[in-house]
C-alpha cells in the first residue's frame, strides 16, 4: 500500500456510485456497550441480518475487535470474511476508507475522523481506534491510500451519482467540530478535488435529531443519476416538515453536474420512533451519564438504505410506511430484490444499514 | 471461509515443499519485551531486513498488534501488506497455519499451539494469542482450515519434502508438553493423514539448547526431494556431535516415501554463540523470572533458512563459517540467490529466520 499525498481528481480518480458494480461491502461487528443496548446481544443480531443479505452477492469482510473475533465468526456465514480490527464503535460508512476508481484500479480515502465533532460536539471520546481504520483496510486491502486526515470528514456526509455530482448537508459540512477554519468553498473544492467531482450539492438539512449533524445519507439518496429519493413527512406540525421541505425546494432549484433537473421522489417517513425505558436501561452510562434519554426521538428514515449488488437493503421500523418504501424503492431499482430489515436495534446506536455499511467498488482489485 | 473436520488426505490435499513457488509469506512484528531485548528495537530492524529481501519476489503479510500497527507501517517497504491481529510472540512458523494444497485450491491447518510445551516446559504463559491466529489468518486470505486445535504441533517441528515424505524430531513430537496421550504410532499416523504424506522421517534429536524441544528446522531441511542438509560439527567435545551424528547415522539408513536414500549434506554450525550480559540487561523479566542467563549457549544455526520464490534467506551470526553455509547452499539453490542475513537479533529471540516466516504456497489463492 502507497500513502499517497496527491489529489485524486488530478490522478484521474472519482467516487463511483453505490449502485455501480461491487467488489463487496465493509463493516464492523458491533460492540460498544453505551451504544448498543445489552452488550450488542440484539445489534449483532440485526448486523448478522444484513450481513447475511449482503453477502448473497457481495464479498463482506466483518471487523471485529480482538476479544469479539471468536463470536463474530461463529455467528457469521462462512462465505462472509471475518478480520481482526479494533474500533471505537460500529459505523463503518463513517470510518472506513471512501473507495475512488480510475475504472481500472481503486484506491481508498483516508480522511480524518473526530467522531462526528470532536471536542465540540461529537458523539463520543477518545476515537483514535476509528480513526486509523480506513488506512489499516486499504493495507488489508492492498490497495493505495489518499491521506487525507487533515480534513474531517465521514462517509455518511456525501453521496455520489458517479457522474460528477455530489450531494452532502450545510448542517453537517459546515458544522464547527469539523473543519472550522475552512470557508464553505473551501471545503467545497476539497470535496470536488477528492471525489472527483464537478458539482456540489448542499442540502440545508437532514433528519431532525440525528445527532451527526444531519448526514444526508439519512434524508436523501440517489437511485440514478438526475433521480434522488427524499425523506418526507406531510406534518407540518413535525420539526421534520420545514427540513425536508426547504431539501425539496432546494433539489427543484437546482441542476446537476450534467446540466440535468433533479427528479425527486418523496419517500415517507414512519411516524415518530422513540426510544424506550427498558433500551435505556440496557444501555451503558458514558463517563456517568446516559447516552438516551427515554422518549427521545430517534432519527428514523427509510432513506438509509444500501444498495448492493442484487439488493436493496431498506431499514423497517414496524410502521404503516415500512411497506410503502419498499414499494416505492422497488419501483426505482428495478433490477435489484429490495428487501426490509427490521432495523429498530440497528437505530437505537444512532444510525441504519447505510451507516454500517461502507461498498468497496469493483474494479480492479488485485 | 469454511472450519473443516475432515482429513486433509481424504480430501486429496498434501503440503508442498517449501522449495515449490509460494503465493507469499506469512509474518509477524515483534513486541514481547521478555524476548527481544530493549522493546524489540533491534529484533525489529532484522525483521525488516528479511521482509524487505522476501518481499522483492513473495507478497508478505506482516501481522502486527493494534499498537504496532504504524511502527510496521513506517518500517516495512510499501509493497508488504501489514495487517492488525494480536499476538504473543512472533514466531510465524509456529503459529501461522501449516498450508496444505489440492493443487488447485489451499487450505490451512490450524493446529494447536501451546507455547512448545504447556505447563509442562513452555515458554510462557498464556498463548491463547498465539493460538487464535492460525484460524484468523485462513480467514484473512479467504482460504478454508482444518480444525486441529486438539493436536499440539508448531510447523517448525516438521519438513515436507512435497513428495510424500516429512520429516520431524523425536525429542520434539513425542515431548510430554505436547500430546502426552497418543503414541508415537498415532501420532505419526495424524501427521501422514494431515499432511496428505506416506512417510515420516524420524530424527532423534535436534539443536543443543533448542528451547522448543529441539524442532527439526534448526537442524535440518529438503533442499530438493532426496536430498537434506545437516547442521554438522566436527568438535566431539561439542554435546552437538552426538545429536548431529545420531541424525546423520539415521538419515544413513532410510529411505524415503519414494523409496529413494537420501543424499546428506554437511553444513556446517557456527561455534558457539552465547548471549552477552549486555543482552540480557536489555530483556524484561517474565514474572520475575530473566528469560536468559549471561553466557547461555544459544540455538544457533544455519539451517533455519526460509526458501522464498527468488532467494535463500541463511542466518549470518559474524562467524568464520558464515561463507561456507552460503556456498553450500548456493551449489544446492542452482535457480535462487542465496543472502545472508545477520540474524543475532532474532537468534536472541530464541529461534531463526526460518521460525519468523510460514509460505503460503502457490496454488490457488482466490
Amino acid at each position: 500500500m502507497r500513502i499517497l499525498h496527491s489529489v485524486p481528481a488530478d490522478d484521474g480518480f472519482y467516487m463511483p456510485a453505490e449502485f455501480s458494480p461491487h467488489y463487496g461491502c465493509i463493516m464492523i461487528f458491533p460492540h460498544r456497550r453505551d451504544s448498543w443496548q445489552n452488550g450488542a446481544y440484539a445489534a449483532r443480531k440485526a448486523f448478522a441480518e444484513v450481513i447475511g443479505i449482503i453477502s448473497q452477492t457481495e464479498k463482506v469482510t466483518v471487523c471485529a475487535r480482538y476479544d469479539d473475533y471468536d463470536s463474530a465468526r461463529f455467528m457469521l456465514p462462512e462465505n462472509v470474511r471475518v478480520i481482526e480490527m479494533e474500533s471505537d464503535d460500529s459505523w463503518a460508512r463513517d470510518v472506513a476508507p471512501t473507495f475512488v476508481t480510475n475504472g481500472k484500479e481503486i484506491r481508498g480515502i483516508d480522511w480524518g475522523f473526530n467522531a462526528w465533532g470532536g471536542l465540540e460536539d461529537g458523539l463520543y471520546f477518545p476515537w483514535d481506534r476509528d480513526n486509523k481504520m480506513a488506512r489499516k483496510l486499504c493495507d488489508l486491502l492492498d490497495v493505495d491510500t489518499y491521506d487525507k486526515r487533515s480534513f474531517i470528514l465521514e462517509g455518511g456526509s456525501i453521496h455520489s451519482d458517479g457522474e460528477g455530482t455530489i450531494m452532502t448537508t450545510e448542517s453537517c459540512l459546515l458544522s464547527r467540530g469539523r473543519n472550522p477554519d475552512m470557508t464553505r468553498e473551501q471545503i467545497e473544492a476539497e470535496l470536488l478535488r477528492c471525489l472527483g467531482a464537478k458539482k456540489v450539492l448542499w442540502l440545508r438539512r437532514g433528519i431532525y435529531n440525528d445527532e451527526t449533524n444531519e448526514h444526508v445519507d439519512n434524508i436523501c439518496a440517489f437511485t440514478s443519476p438526475g433521480e434522488v429519493v427524499l425523506s418526507w413527512t406531510d406534518d407540518r406540525s413535525d420539526p421534520q416538515y420545514e427540513m425536508s421541505a426547504s431539501c425539496l425546494e432546494y433539489l427543484e432549484s437546482v441542476t446537476d453536474a450534467r446540466g440535468r433537473r433533479i427528479t425527486v421522489h418523496k419517500l415517507p417517513l414512519p411516524a415518530p420512533v422513540t426510544v424506550t425505558e427498558e433500551e435505556c436501561a440496557g444501555l451503558d452510562d458514558m463517563n456517568g451519564v446516559p447516552t438516551r434519554t427515554p422518549g427521545e426521538r430517534l432519527a428514523a428514515s427509510y432513506a438509509n438504505f444500501y444498495i448492493s449488488n442484487g439488493h436493496v437493503l431498506v431499514p423497517q421500523f414496524g410502521d404503516k410506511n415500512d411497506e410503502k418504501a419498499i414499494d416505492i424503492l422497488s419501483g426505482l431499482f428495478p433490477t435489484r430484490k429490495v428487501v426490509g430489515v427490521y432495523a429498530r436495534d440497528i437505530l437505537i446506536g444512532g444510525g441504519n444499514i447505510h451507516c454500517i455499511t461502507q461498498q468497496i467498488p469493483a474494479a480492479g482489485l488485485r
